[in-house]
């Protein structure tokens, strides 16, 4: 049984997305910023099917949770761009094209229905209409043995805190101010959750800090 | 020529008081919580005068502060408690009794001017009330080669570090969630600053993150 985990990229004040983030752009302004440590990654670019990349400690957290996640759970704002309550075909899968980084089982959470989506590279999208704990259960049960990661966004993030239903939060704080936007800890009442600091790992660019949640 | 630090204890959740903090609750509520991780350690009690304490990773880092800072510079809300633009004599010289525990000089940001407060064990307490760049110099020519410490509160800090006079930012994260309060980082502008993550040490209770400002 692997452990239910948030992980997640924050800007030092705080944000998951920066200002004006909308289905259309869902970082916001300066949110791909959070992200641009990892691009560069040997275990990142081998998952996307590039070649080279770097090895260091970053390269080695994103490793250990390739290496350990089995199945996503995300927003519909993370799932899906354009307009509407899913966008035109041309834009179906969402942000994440044809062939989508996962490798593994995904579930979105939205209103709408839809049809199990079989992507290429053994991603599939399932859309769970009946709330985080279904989804969460679903999950569970196609990552078997290895964990569920809990993608974002905040909304979804925050649900799941304040639910109790997560075991670990692993967050990649990026040094940079967004100034606005989504921050991922809104408004989580103080005792939700006791947490633990059970690793810190350190590069100039991000700094990597996971908890524990004390049930 | 030292430093100038901003050196706080925050919330996972990103606040440095809770809740209602006031001029007689500068911490709002739980915010104590964010510094309790500093009342047991040996160079913390051995700075009070206490003996025994624990000796740990934590421990030096506060040692280390202890070290290197050689002047103080914090917000009238950190220094005084009570009604009025200072408190009654009884309660004039803040939360911080006869014996303050800085043993340094501290200049205290304010519109009210005072008289300077000589008090026991090294610590003076100077009433600036010409703004953030006075203090500052004043705190310099008081700190030698030694550091100055930017202690708060959160208005403070984002004073200093919109203006661009930090070299440093060391954060005290508790994991734990205020869930309210004054946030440590709010509305500060995305280029205000360029960090670069320089040193993470953690322990159960408290993760220490320390930042290098690159102008």
């Amino acid at each position: 049984m692997g452990t239910v985990k948030l992980d997640i990229s924050m800007s030092l004040d705080g944000y998951v997305a920066g200002p004006n983030a909308s289905l259309d752009d869902p970082l916001g302004v300066g949110g791909m910023r959070l992200h641009e440590w990892v691009f560069p990654l040997k275990s990142f670019r081998e998952h996307h099917g590039q070649e080279g990349g770097e090895t260091n400690a970053d390269d080695e957290i994103v490793a250990e949770g390739l290496r350990r996640n089995g199945a996503v759970v995300m927003g519909r704002r993370m799932f899906s761009g354009g307009e509407g309550p899913w966008a035109g075909d041309s834009n179906a899968n969402g942000w994440w094209g044809e062939d989508p980084p996962f490798g593994m089982p995904v579930f979105v959470l939205t209103r709408h229905p839809r049809a199990t989506a079989v992507m290429q590279g053994g991603t599939t999208f399932t859309f769970v209409t009946d709330g985080i704990d279904s989804a969460l259960e679903q999950a569970k049960d196609a990552a078997g043995d290895k964990d569920v990661l809990i993608a974002g966004g905040a909304d979804v993030a925050q649900q799941y805190l304040r639910a109790g239903l997560l075991d670990e939060i692993q967050l990649h704080v990026s040094p940079v101010f967004l100034g606005a936007g989504r921050r991922l800890f809104d408004g989580i009442p103080p005792d939700s959750a006791g947490l633990e600091a059970e690793r810190v790992v350190a590069s100039p660019g991000v700094t990597h800090l996971r908890f524990r949640i004390v049930h």
